[in-house]
């Protein structure tokens, strides 16, 4: 049967999206090919807003039959943290068959070479970009991002870092020419002379393992990077938030199938309620690759554990603005604001510790003490989340119970500077949604130290009240060696400082993000252009994206002969 | 006090090399600034076979003192596999002293970045090169190698191969820009505009655990990979082959030192015999990069054990070569001898098993059954080695005493069809030069295959009898599937037969050379052009050299400020 997309047609249409993403991670400017705005996805046509929710409406209560081989069961009992039960079911997998069958079309795929590769990946990623509006509710229902939210970072954020990883595949697999004439001068005897052909080779099949907060934003890039790489990818979701990826996944098979592939290259590994299947598929002997989004606890026993397989993880940090000192008070405290309000604060990314000097800092409006910046930070978040409606919009909702459960423990750590609210959404009910509680703690106390010194994922921030800007920059150091950051952010006017936190970061590799005062925040970054963790530090052994990330996930295979 | 080497005066001197190498593994078409000729290497002056000689037999019975700090004592007591004790003493460490103080000068190093580390390694190199007369004695003198390939696989080979670590770590270094203007639309809003900038920072120590037999070609790629990325390395030599990497250390110390950096960022860290100090070292926490040539089972141990650190490996495999037929049976035995001969087969890349058809094979010569191949190959290996003088220059010398063991219980493991001969070496009496000896064995016999499914290092090969092709090309995939291989070879007349074995070694991920009958050898690779090992089966977990080689040892940390 001839392939109803051939690559000809599918070079044609994406290699200049590939041009310019490779051009943008060389100049690493702005540049993303898929719109933020939700209009801008049609109107009054099968792309737009309205459709995009009917096509979800559609899935709730149905069965998604991904037309996977060893399909044993069917599971699935993900309730909206918006407190909608999705009563969608997904093909439940005999391992034991499914993974032997991804392995049937894997010489085929590695025989397309990397450019085909490529451009089937951005077909899949084109499709899915046409349904964001779709994806967007089934992020926001399993993520319990806001609409908005879901809908940039799950959509057009997502399907930029997937991207990303396709173009540093192809641009590492193209390194190494496909043939080479090899003659080496012999003085007076003849040459000697080889013909060489170099052909990248898949590793295997390869595991992402998703989250609950961010399915599609963390799930493309290991995805996108192992299957344009010529690996089979199985995608085990997590059981909250299964739909993105099995959108994706049933998107990828159509797309291989219609390129003349075998579509069991790309398949969905659901679970029964509390079956973790992680830790069985993580050590099987087919899977070469992993990729892990989640705890720190199960990251290092990935690590320790797939000795197997190439792990890359994204574990938990914590995160450190350091308040030094600041020439726009008013714009970092409403920056500040938002970066710990955005999603409550569920993401690993958003500031955990503040370090304010004990003595206070000073300001463009007069030195302000520690506890006035403390106070006018509350006010500040206080301000931003005061109407119901924007509160809504920003916060989401509160992901799981473990989260409800941490922010309600904060209270108990310190004075509080600002208390969590909660807040009805009228939309939806059932949804749990909570203002960030802010907490002052004393960084000179052990049992403030044991607070500070553990990741507590959700709307909570410490206000540590530090002895110095030396004293903070220690702490910082400390902080990334022994926990991890995903990011760090700093607020000086002192050249001095900025050199000491712009040191400690180099040295302790973590992302740096300095004075932020506008429409940037600590806690995003930007496909093409920012690096998402270092890789060097507790939080992440890789980045998204770099070479690191793909050079790995193949190898080249040379043959030669005499010419 | 000002550098005596400016960076201004390195790139000027140092970076058309750079490029050229860079040109180089972007085609891998031959290239290599290093002669291979002892007589390139100057004649009547201090570089040439004279005078390098001469500064050799100076090192002799002497302290070689590195400057180091934390030097607690002196060590050594290297006997060449030729006979003589080199009496050479080096500076053992007091690790508590050294380690630290090969931080000190990190900042500086990383700091200066990539195009400056690049022609610092490249002056480092080129004073190597410049002594690669006085090397390849060192060379010879602990690894047994014949002088001339001392010469030139401890010399210009190993060079290349630090030279193209250099620069596929410069290049991976340099596809982030330094800095980035970041300007995202708001539509009628002003941009978000930021600045941003980007640098490589390292992980930190790096260790370089060298091996007997290679201690320059093994070691030079790690040590140059992770110094270039801006890592301190401390290279711990196997205690029977120190000299060369000593001398190594010690001028990359001289010319850290007058480019005006610390020349502790390299250092020695020789043992006391039996003192095992890699175990020790392997999972110190400054230690984050380690590079090791040697056993499985060590490797394994630090694959397992140090996992503070990124692990690069060469352990041990099996390696096979396919003899199905040839339309060239002279230039098949000739070739097929001198792989087996040269330097008694204890090379990484030697092939073990030769799988034979028991049923014979077809030549340009006619049919040959099995029985004539095998005894004619060892005619041919009984004529390359029966002048004495011509296979001293061949054979070199046996390296330890565990070889010459294995070598001698090899003749008990089935039919001896040539038996290793014992040769004079007039020069060097005390010199245990053997030649190789050629097993039969039926490969379908439970016994048989205990021994050819075992790495047996060494001037020892085994003639398997196979079914058929099929049979052979099935015995080689599961040879490198279970225990590894860094060279596969073939010899076929066959199209069908040749895309089942290429096929094998995509699938299996191994490297292989077809039908090699003139001058290129299955167990060599050039720098440039061959990968050495391809990191995708058990013989090794990394390639020399590819973006994955050096992608992880730096990673890049990004500081971004409004615009």
């Amino acid at each position: 049967m001839a392939a109803e997309l051939t690559a000809h047609q599918l070079i044609a249409q994406h290699r200049p999206t590939l041009d310019q993403a490779l051009e943008a991670i060389r100049t690493r400017a702005y540049w993303s090919p898929h719109p933020e705005h939700p209009k801008a996805y049609g109107e009054g046509d099968s792309l737009d807003a309205a459709a995009g929710k009917a096509a979800f409406d559609a899935l709730l209560n149905t069965r998604l039959d991904l037309g996977q081989p060893g399909t044993d069961d069917w599971t699935g009992a993900e309730v909206s943290p918006y407190g909608i039960e999705l009563g969608i079911t997904y093909p439940h997998a005999d391992i034991d068959v499914l993974l032997p069958a991804m392995r049937a079309g894997q010489k085929a795929w590695r025989d397309a070479g990397a450019e085909t590769r490529a451009v089937v990946c951005l077909e899949i990623l084109k499709r899915i970009s046409d349904r964001t509006h779709e994806f967007a509710h089934a992020v926001m229902h399993t993520s319990g991002q806001a609409f908005m939210m879901a809908f940039q970072a799950g959509g057009p954020h997502a399907q930029d870092r997937g991207l990303e990883a396709v173009a540093y595949a192809y641009v590492e697999q193209i390194r190494t020419p496909d043939t080479a004439e090899w003659t080496k001068p012999q003085g007076k005897r003849d040459p000697l002379a080889l013909t060489k052909t170099y052909l990248p080779v898949p590793r295997g099949t390869a595991l992402v393992i998703g989250c609950n907060t961010f399915p599609t934003w963390n799930g493309y890039p290991g995805l996108f990077a192992s299957l344009a790489t010529g690996n089979a990818v199985l995608v085990k979701p997590h059981p909250r938030a299964v739909l993105p990826l099995a959108l994706t996944v049933q998107v990828a098979r159509q797309v291989l199938a219609e390129a003349g592939f075998d579509p069991n290259l790309v398949a969905l590994a659901a679970e029964r309620p509390g079956e973790g299947i992680a830790k069985t598929l993580a050590v099987r002997p087919e899977i070469r690759i992993i990729d892990y989004t989640g705890s720190t606890a199960f990251g290092d026993w990935l690590e320790t554990n797939a000795r197997q397989a190439q792990v890359y993880t994204e574990k938990a940090g914590v995160n450190t603005v350091i308040v030094e000192s600041t020439d726009n008070y008013k714009g970092m405290l409403s920056n500040l604001a938002f970066s710990l309000s955005l999603y409550s604060g569920q993401m690993c990314t958003t500031p955990q510790n503040l370090l304010i000097p004990r003595d206070g800092i000073t300001t463009d409006e007069g030195p302000k003490s520690y506890d006035e910046v403390v106070a006018d930070l509350a006010r500040s978040v206080g301000g931003l989340l005061g109407d119901d409606a924007r509160a809504n919009a920003l916060l989401g909702a509160i992901v799981n119970p473990d989260v409800k459960a941490r922010l309600e423990a904060a209270a108990g750590l310190g004075e509080v500077a600002l208390a969590s609210r909660e807040i009805t959404n009228p939309e939806f009910p059932g949804a749990v949604v909570r203002t960030p509680v802010i907490v002052k703690l004393d960084g000179a106390k052990p049992d403030a130290e044991a607070a500070y010194m553990s990741e507590c994922f959700g709307p909570v921030a410490f206000a540590v009240a530090v002895d110095s800007a030396a004293d903070a920059v220690e702490l910082l150091r400390r902080t990334i060696r022994d926990k991890g950051a995903m990011t760090v952010g700093a607020y000086t006017a002192s050249e001095e400082v900025e050199q000491a936190v712009e040191e400690a970061c180099l040295e302790e590799c973590a992302q740096l993000s300095l004075n932020l005062t506008g429409g940037v925040y600590v806690n995003q970054t930007a496909a093409f252009s920012d690096f998402h963790g270092s890789g060097g530090n507790p939080a992440a052994n890789s980045a998204l994206c770099d070479g690191a990330f793909v050079a790995n996930r193949f190898r080249v295979v040379e043959v030669r002969r005499e010419a």
